[in-house]
Parts: structure tokens; sequence; C-alpha cells
């Protein structure tokens, strides 16, 4: 099954990447039915960085980052490279002269289930990257894997084309044909979230509005 | 035992509060004879942030925030919200809304064994948080827990009014019966240090200073 | 084998140890064949600093912190102190006072595979750690460890006087008689990736720099 | 996307279940291009039981086995239960009571990404058990989730009607439309193995059988 | 806080004791409204093996077993060790020497957050021990703790005299005076569970034995 | 550094390793003064087998076991092979193909900080293993590693032919120039414990024993 570079792959539209991104993962998330989020283990290397792209997958062996070089050639502007090793791995994958490589290409981020490394001249590059490890260990070209193939990173099933928004609070995947409607989802949320921010800002409780008082009661809560 | 609220709870006074989040948490901890101190998985989400405050102590269940929403309407201006989940869970119990509506009672900080999101918004707020996950997963209103009970979070026993002290190097619970005592055997241990640190910088040597060099030898340290 | 203090040990010179410093971390570690790489459970309490040093090593019982005393007295300018201890423990067996006393002696970071405290201090004093925790929990001194004999530290050998050398990435430890081959040899590496850098900064792609595609191909990799 | 059961879903036949079942976990997941297998934290709570059977697939909120009640109705003779929950949980979802209804409905075996309870009862009555925890700690049945439904479990995408395999060394998930030719593709290798098994055993080398040694000198193997 | 040895304390009955675990940790735990469970990092050495015992605790040093010696004097017939270091520490605190004498003095059981040492010969002797960890690493004597003070052991408060009730399922703890109720309590439940198997057993449905239809239906849940 | 493979070691008397596989790990472990202990994520996969034998290295890159049919070729009766990944990984490098092939040569043991395969096989052919995983996923064979050169194992350094000895306690590592001197203290060991042992059975005390009163009385114990 390995050993398959798929070269056309569907995007959804700039216009709704760029809403998902900015309403964030812990919103999107919600507003999809909280499916889709990476495991908690999967951290920025970057503080305060928030961003939405298309994703171009890479499944790739253990300690091998050959596909990382297949894999740029077809990338288009705006995507994030997601990849996910066939077995954990906290290897150094990618470094700045991958990161030159697929700026040069659009790309702005990586999202990867192992390591990265230099990650000084990452952040000074202004290239993102979201990884469950930071190590220098160098990999090796030796054995194929795929491009562009379903994978599973971080726990999340990622699909070529699907949604990636990442920021401090992780990464969520949003499948691409739902990428509209989550994106609609999400500002509703984003417009209630508003004015209920207001009311509690004033000292109004949750318990009083969401109506919370009768349901707590219901189950038995004592006030002692 | 869960679905109980104590809706009355003794706090220390606000003077001793502040004098132990000024010598802090380490100070602290070796001032009350090295107890109290929670596990270090406990972690801040901001950086050169230190702190003190009464614990306002909740009881959650795995996955299930809605006893946050009742214990916000019991805090207190300087309190400080504890949350252990009655089992281990990394989701995201609280965000930017649930930290307005903590603001606006005077809440300024929140310690919790499980997961927070919106961490960027809670930064950029000024809300302190201590935890031990970042994620966006969302969590239910389902099921009952308990406000201002015992708790155990981190490895650490934490009753309700005892004073928490957080910072860069972790989280320190000093019961509330003590706080009086553990603040005054911080300074003596500050006023100490600080004609420590003078001798030190000078290049004189712990060995010499504390007069090690017997005990070394007692034990049989050989030089070669 | 442990109560041991090796008073006098040899050292790389300070014109190689800062050519190694200057090269990082990734570059060292592969211009040495990839090895002397501490786990990637290495970490900085800080970010942005790379430095490199002669390692005087200290083997520690777990929470007994008595020997970076003893080590200090042999510490000369350009030292990094390089703790292991004999079993697991992310207990803090450094903060300030410690670090005031080393900077005395023209030591500048700390490597330890367990836990430091005062991290805030520490940062705001300019002397730099990696470790593996941070923890305020306090150690003892009432055993004997040894000073300046090999040590395995987070899954590296580590004997004294090796040039460490330490980043955002993590740590790589570079045996003295090495350190001027693999200086020579990261200047090669760093000279040739400027050039690479720029080409993929163009947009030529790695499978032709590197002349992937025949490899490739040979491989059995598909294009669909 | 929670809150759904799909009541009919297609099955392998029992022949080529039984027939992967024999191959075992490490010559399935060969057979199928090393694809399929879960993490190894998923480990067996017995010894020496290998099995097969089609996966009735449960996704569940952390620590709420509702939607175990609810797949029960749907298990067939020769089924086993996946449950993954939506976030990482080690509560004990699964005891000896759900396991005796399982047990009356034909199913022999469970896939937890979570924890289970009565683990010496679920030995004696001899339903087998995989699972990345054991914990007594007891679930709620509040929130909804969803059943025959695809999902990520222990990082392995499974979907319903899938072939799973499991013995001592874990868990491989064969797709339903794959399991004929993996099957096959098992045999051809365990056959295979045989006749190597043999050779090796009478003292003929690996590097000898399959003709190593050319590869490995054109690689620069250096015998000292 | 440390250095004191409590030398009197109030046992539970031994028939309550052999009621509690003869009803095992599963049903205690849900018996006392799912409190005092220990983490589930909490393992048995051996299988198949139920005990309950009255708490002897231990707060010992990371990596210091003196504490052990005083214990051991302070056992009667039927007590179980229970030790919690005051760091996280996996090293060998306690083997075969230490188990023939707290055998002689009646004690069958040690629960501790940390490693031990020995065990074969352990099991052989049939002492029975839940720990964190196996390792032979061992340990000094040279640091007081205490004996029979309030220690939290992996996450749960444990009271001097109170109930270790500790099966393969893990560990679970019942405060002194409510052993008797919650023996009760869990017999009820026993009795209960008697009869619900019967009717599982014999195909009967959780969803209509538990009435759960409604329920589900009123969620939402949807057949497809 | 890698690509070497060392033909001729030395190792110690089949005697001597004798001894001390009789004497185990945490006897052993003692008498070398606690050092060469590997870390205490090395478990068995089998219960109750304590085995002896030198050690023959093999450093592996991640995910590449080629290099153990290269080792395979210099093993002797009584020897076991030890391997370290240059990464960690928990893939399975090992099964019983490769078992067949040692066990022809005479070897009877495997220590790997990785993950083995087939571990029911493993078990019914009588090879021991001791590693940090159990997995079924299949490694490559592309890359070169070294045989019979030191190596650090779970946190030991490991110089081929020295002596490993491994129980249900652990492995640890003889150097073999010490082989006889920590075998005869071994014994030392062995004989006092087995006084003391008597001692401690009889119901007297290890404080009167070991003469501890006056020691802890010196450090401040408190009897309440």
């Amino acid at each position: 099954m390995s050993g398959v570079v798929v070269q056309t792959i569907a995007r959804a539209g700039s216009d709704v990447i760029a809403r998902l991104g900015a309403a964030g993962v812990a919103t999107v998330h919600e507003a999809q039915g909280r499916s889709g989020l990476m495991a908690s283990r999967m951290r920025p290397i970057q503080q305060d960085t928030a961003i939405a792209g298309s994703a171009v997958t890479i499944s790739a062996p253990p300690g091998d980052n050959w596909m990382i070089h297949v894999a740029i050639e077809h990338l288009q502007e705006g995507d994030i490279l997601v990849l996910a090793p066939t077995s954990p791995c906290d290897m150094g994958y990618f470094g700045d002269l991958l990161a030159t490589s697929a700026m040069a290409r659009g790309c702005r981020a990586l999202v990867i289930d192992a390591g990265v490394r230099d990650t000084r001249d990452l952040r000074a590059m202004g290239f993102a990257v979201w990884s469950t490890a930071v190590s220098a260990q160098g990999t090796v070209k030796e054995t194929l894997g795929s491009v562009n193939v379903p994978i599973v990173c971080a726990g999340a099933l990622v699909n070529p084309g699907d949604v990636i928004v990442a920021d401090d609070d992780g990464v969520c995947v949003v499948p691409r044909a739902d990428a509209e409607a989550v994106a609609a989802a999400a500002q509703t949320r984003l417009d209630a979230e508003e004015a209920k921010r207001l009311r509690l800002a004033s000292g109004e409780l949750g318990l009083d509005i969401y109506d919370m008082r009768p349901g707590l009661a219901a189950k038995g809560l004592k006030y002692v």
C-alpha cells in the first residue's frame, strides 16, 4: 500500500480556509461536533500563531524522510504538510533546509507526529510547526512511503485536501467536504459567544445564563 | 460523596497570601518542610508569572466541567480555582468564556490536573493557568461533582481555603492553618539566602560556607 | 565506584568549542556520524540560547545534590555542569544559589537528567539550563556520588572534558578527542548547506538537487 | 456526528476470518503491507490467546459506556467489540456483567483504547480482552456516542465489519474487502517461513539464505 | 512534618475487612461512591490474588527505605504496608528480606507507589505486592520519613488504619469509619448483580433490563 | 562510527557467568556498587526466568534489524544479544525466525531497548527476552549499524563481552573485567543474607539486627 504518490488532490477554497483559521481550533472543533482533534501531545514550537491550510499528507517509515522531498513537489500556495510515521518515532524529520524548500512552494506550516529540528531557525523563518517532539536526530532516505493518501496523525484521520486548523490549543482536521458548513457553524458560535462574554464579564453567572440550576437540582446537587 | 457544594469556607488573610506569593514556590515548599508540592507534570501556560490565592476546589468527573460553573458563584476576590478530575483526563475543561466569568468574580488563576483551551486568549487576558495538558477537546455538563471539598490534585491534597502558591517552578499548597508560620519561615529563608548569595557570588564555595568538607571526608569521598 | 572526585581533566581548546557551539546541535550531530545526542526529553528552560563548553560530570544519587557543591570547586571558565542521577528522578537539584556559585567560577550552563528550580531566576541571571523536569522539590545532602567520572546522561555517554553543544534542538556530546575533526566536518556541512539553501529558496526541488528520482523509481514509487 | 447506530454491517466470511486468526498478528500485518497495526500500548489481559472476528465499533465519550449496551444488541456470533473513546481515558468501561451479555450474543473478545475491570473474572470466563489500561473506575451513562461508524482505535482506522486479528503481539485490523487476499498472502508467508525455519534451525545463516552479504558490502560494512 | 512515628492506630474489624476483600476492588469502589481508587499505574506483580487489610502507612524520601524498617515494628496480623515516596521514584524499596520480616509480623501485602525487587521470590513466598515499578535499584537509609501519617499514594489519600482492598483491577482505599457501610453496600450490589448476570446470560439486553431505550431516544440516538 | 563489525571479543568464563546468573539481578547490582542496572522499562516477556551470558552488542538504526543477521554469525554458546536503537523505537525487531537462528548458534536470550514480536512462540521455544515493548511492526534492512561496539541500552553502558544478568527484576550489566570480583562479592552477600533471613523470619526486627535505633534517634525520629 505504500510507495504511492497521488499527484492531484481537491482542496477547499481559500476563503473558507481563512475563515476556519480565524475561528481557531477550539471553536472549529466544537462547530463540527467535536471530531477531528489531534491528541494533546501535538504541540506548537512557537507561541501565538494560528493558521489554516490544505493538507498534503505524508505516510513515512519511522526515521525516513525521503517522502517529504517527494511531497514538496506537489505543494501549492497555502498548503500544510501533515506527516505520520507508520510507527512511533521522535526523530527530527524536518529542519531549515526542508522548510526553505517548502516555503518556496508556498507552504507555511508542518504538522508532524514525530520530531523536528532547527527549531530556532524555523521560528525565525516564520515557518510554523506543530510536532510531538523536538530532536536533532537525523533520518535516512531508504524506504518508500506515500504522499496524499489517508493517514492517521496523532489519532486523527487526515485525508489529503482536508483543512488543517492549528493554533496554541493544538490541531484540528476538517474534512474538505464539510469545510463550508463547519465555517458557518463556527461563525454562529463566535457570534453567540460574544454576547455571552459580555454578560459573563459583567458578573452574570453561567448558572443563570445557561439556566443550569434546575438541571443541577434535578441531579441532586446539595448546597451545604 | 459527590454532588456537594460547600458554600462557606475560611480563607487566609490577604497579607499572608501576598507574602507567600512573593516568596515563591521553591522557598515556600522548603519553608513548610517540603510538603504540598504538586507533581512536576503541572506546568504553567505562561512564563514569568507568580501568584498566590485561596483555593476554591472542584472535584469533577472526567470530561465534565459543569461544576466549574457552580464553583464560580462561590469565588471571592483573590481566589484560585483548583480542579481535580476523578480519573485522569486531558480534555479542555476551561477556556476564555469561563475565564471571563471567573475574572468578573475576582479570580485570577486556575490550577487544573487536566486540560485547558483558548490558551492564547487566556494569556492575553492575564488569567494565569497551571495545567497538565492543553487541549481543545470540549467537555459535557451531565454529571455532578463537588465544590469546596478536599481533593487530591496532581498528587497533592488540597483543602478549600488552603493557600495556593504558583510560579514557573510549579504549584505548592499551604494548609490555611499553617499559612502565617510558613510565611514567616519563608521570610527567614529568604533573608538567609541573601547573605549566602553574596558570598557565593564572590566565589566562596558552598563546601566552605556550609562546612561540608568534614562530612564528605567522613563518608569516604576520595579526591584523585 | 561512587565517592570519587577526579580533580584534573583535559579540556578541548576554547576555539574549537566556540566553533562547535556556532555550528549548533543538529549540524554537529550530523558531522560526527549521528552519535552523542541526548534523548529528546532533555529540553531547555529558555528559548533561543545556543552554547558549548567542556563537561564537568556529576553522578549523583536520586534526590541528593551534595556532589554539585563538590563539582563547583573544580569548574573552570567555560565549563558546563552535566549531571545524571543513578536512578530516574525529577527533583529540583539546582536553583539560583547554586547557579550564583557556578557562575562565580565561570560556568554558564547546566545539563541535567532530572529537575531544576528557580527557573525564572535562572533565566534572569543568564544561566542556561537543559533539564528533563522543572520541580521545586528539594534534595538532600546525605550520600556520596562522583565528580568527573564517565556518566550516561539522557541516554548519551559523557566523559569529563567532552564538549557539550546545546541549543533549542537539545544537547549533543562530542568526545574531546574528536572535537577538532567534528568542528571541521561541521563547517564543511554548513558551507554545503548554504549553497543548497539558495537553490531550494529559488524553488528548485531536493528531488533534483540530490538526484533522488532514479532511486525512488528503482524502489518502485508510483505516481498516480 | 455522534448519536448514530448503524444496524446492518457487512462481515467477512467465517472461513477467511479463521484463517487470519490462525496466521496471527505479525504474519497478517506483514501480509497486508505493514498497515493496520494498533499502537503497542494495546495489550492483552490474558496470555497465549489468539483470536479473530468482525469488528462492531463503538465511538464513546470519555468515561461513558452507554453505547456498549447499544452495541451489544447488534452483535452476531464471532464479532469483536472495538471501542475508542473520543478523548484519552483509562477508566474501566467494561467488566464481567457486560462480558456476560456480550457472550450471550456470541461475542468472544473486546479491543478497547481505554480501561477494563473485573479482569480476573474475564479471564475465568474465557472472554478475551486487549486494552490500554486496567482500572476499576466506573463510567457513567449520560452522553451519546455512535455504533458501527469508522473509528480510530490506538492509532489504527477501524471500519465496522473489518476483521480484527489479536494475539500476544497486539491487534491488527484487516479491511473487510482485503480479507481474502490478505489471508492468502499470509498463508504464502507461513509456507515460506517454514522452509526458512528449518534452514535457520540447522545453523545456516540469514546472511546466506537471504543473500545479504553483497548488499552489506555495498553499503560499506567493515569487519575488523 | 516528617520524622514522626504514630505508634497506635485504630483498625477496622477483621470481619468487615474480610467482607470487603471478598467483594473486590471494582465492587467496593462503586459501593463507596467511586472514591478512593488508586491510579491505574498501580499494578500487581502476581495474578489472581485478592486481599484486604489495614493500612500501615509510610511516607518515605525518594530512594530511601529506612522507614520500612521502622514501620515493620508496628505491624499487626492482617496489616498491609502502604508506601508513598515524597517525590516520584521507581527504585526497588522492598525485597525478599523485608518481606520475610513483614510476614513474621503478620503482614501479607505491600502497596507502593515506587519499585520493588526480588519479585520472583515474593511470589514464591506468597507475599502480595502492588507497585508502580519493578526495579533492582537499591535504596539508602539516610533520611527520615514518617510512619502512620496521612499519605497520598498513587493519587489516593490513605489514612493509617484505612482498609486497603486490592486485586487484579488495582487498589481501593476505604476510610476506616466507612468500612461497615461500604461492606454492606457492596454486598447489596453483589446480590443485585447476581440476578442481572442470570438475565444477561440468557440473552436479555441491558438496554431492556435497565430500561435505557427511552433515555437514549430522548438524547436523540438515531438508528440507521 | 556505524558500519563496523568487531569479530573477536573477549568473554568471561562460563563458571563466573553461571555464578552471576545464580545470584540474580538484585544481588549482583548491589555487589558491584549499584551500577550497571538498565532502566525499569526493560521488562521480561516471560515469568520466572533467570539467565546470564556474554553480551554480543548491536547498535541498530530505528526500525532496521539488518544488523541482527550480521550479529548472529558472531554468536557463541551462551551469548546474549543486546540491541540498542540509535533513537527511541518500539518496533518489533525480532521474532521466531531470528530466535531460531540465534538458538542454532547457542544464544538463549535477547535484551532489546525496542520491541519484539511472536512472543508466544518465543516463550514456547524457551528463548528468553527482555524488551521495552511488544509490537508486531516489522523492520527494514536498509541501513548499517554496528556489531560488538559499546552501546547505551536502556540507560546502561554495555561493552561487548560484558556479562548480562537478567531475571524478573530486570537486567544488570557486569563489566567483563569485574566479573570474578562481583561474583565473589555477590556470594558474600548471599551468605550474609541467609543468616539475616533466619533472624527476620523468627520475628527479630531489622531495627535491631542492623542497630538502626541510635541513628534514627540521632536524626530526630519522634515516636508519638
